[in-house]
């Protein structure tokens, strides 16, 4: 790494300050700079143990994927975030598999498995961030799981439009029906009826395009009512 | 506490043999033996932080609760089962509800969450114990929600019953379809639908007394096939 890729890298790390001077050099030494292209797989699930993830810049998405296919999307990692997950192989008992995709042009660095397991075995402050992070990520696939399993579809829809707007700067979203359905654990049929409830309504408009808000209030009501 | 129950927690907590003196004088000092019946809640939801569980014998459910009153079970905490997600106010970033109820008799020691948070603070090894269990519980929620996402009910449910059958020592499962809906996040509706599917196969009978488990082997092959 250069000077410069350590720096950035001291300013991503929260636990960099705790680090004596050995393990800092150790962890620059074992640290890789890499761009992804938009949509290239980052982590594949079982198995895979690429290391400790830090998020320079562009945006990551993080998923669970069935046997047939089925996506759900559990949280997503933008500018100084870390993902743990995709080093699980360091982590005791977390026995399921997630995979990481770049969602745009991102650049991360990546901390070796080895390397990051020592200073957190010497170091109880990476250690206790470990904790941190890990009760993060629970805490944000238990909210999923919480919109999944209880809160009706209008909501989640609405919530999920109102961000998807918001990642992609703009009123116009370019995902399929198909790929809604995906990042929500649905169906295409189900998502397109609503969206055609939404349309009805005069909340937003479906085109070949895109779906375009029309209404950001009325569509933020359906997220935050009872 | 007794000299009994002293030595009880002792077995109990897997890092009671890296506490000092000091350490366990404290824990000791700040745990407390609590008995609870069958269906009595332990511990419920926002806002409450009873401290650490440990349980002594009995079996505890812990599960999420919409505002509707709908269930999902996350998992079951029996003998030698810590639980530190009923003292959420010391772990950072916990940032969801859980209940916990006794399924039967149950014997649990309670550590107060100041004594745990300074143990933590102050001892690596109990601080490297709370990730490993932050990260078995997360699995654990994570192995629920693969199960209610991307598997069919019928498999779920056989699984379920299963299950039941083992948690009860009993081929007859005395829950209501109301209950078994409530445990597996589904409609009564469905889970009677499926329970009458699984009668006409010869699998189970289904009567006011219960559901008797007719034909395990059939079952499990519903439960494990692909």
């Amino acid at each position: 790494m250069t000077f410069k890729d350590t720096k950035k890298l001291s300013e991503l790390l929260p636990f960099w300050k705790s680090l004596n001077e050995a393990e800092k050099n150790e962890v620059a030494e074992h640290s890789e700079l890499k761009i992804y292209k938009k949509g290239e797989k980052i982590h594949n699930g079982s198995g895979d143990c690429i290391g400790v993830i830090a998020v320079k810049s562009g945006r990551l998405r993080v998923y669970m994927l069935s046997e047939d296919g089925k996506e759900v999307t559990l949280f997503r990692l933008v500018n100084k975030d870390i993902c743990l997950l995709s080093a699980s192989c360091v982590i005791n008992n977390i026995s399921f598999d997630i995979h990481v995709d770049a969602e745009c042009s991102t650049e991360v660095y990546i901390i070796s498995v080895a390397t990051y397991d020592r200073i957190a075995k010497e170091n109880p402050q990476v250690m206790s961030f470990m904790t941190d992070i890990i009760s993060l990520r629970f805490s944000e696939a238990m909210w999923v799981m919480e919109q999944i399993l209880f809160m009706k579809l209008d909501k989640r829809l609405a919530m999920f439009l109102l961000n998807q707007a918001n990642l992609e700067n703009s009123d116009t979203i370019t995902l399929t029906h198909e790929q809604i359905a995906g990042h929500m654990g649905s169906a295409r049929e189900v998502i397109s009826r609503m969206l055609k409830y939404f349309s009805n309504e005069g909340i937003l408009k479906v085109s070949r395009k895109g779906i375009k808000i029309l209404d950001k209030e009325k569509l933020g009501n359906r997220g935050d009512g009872p």
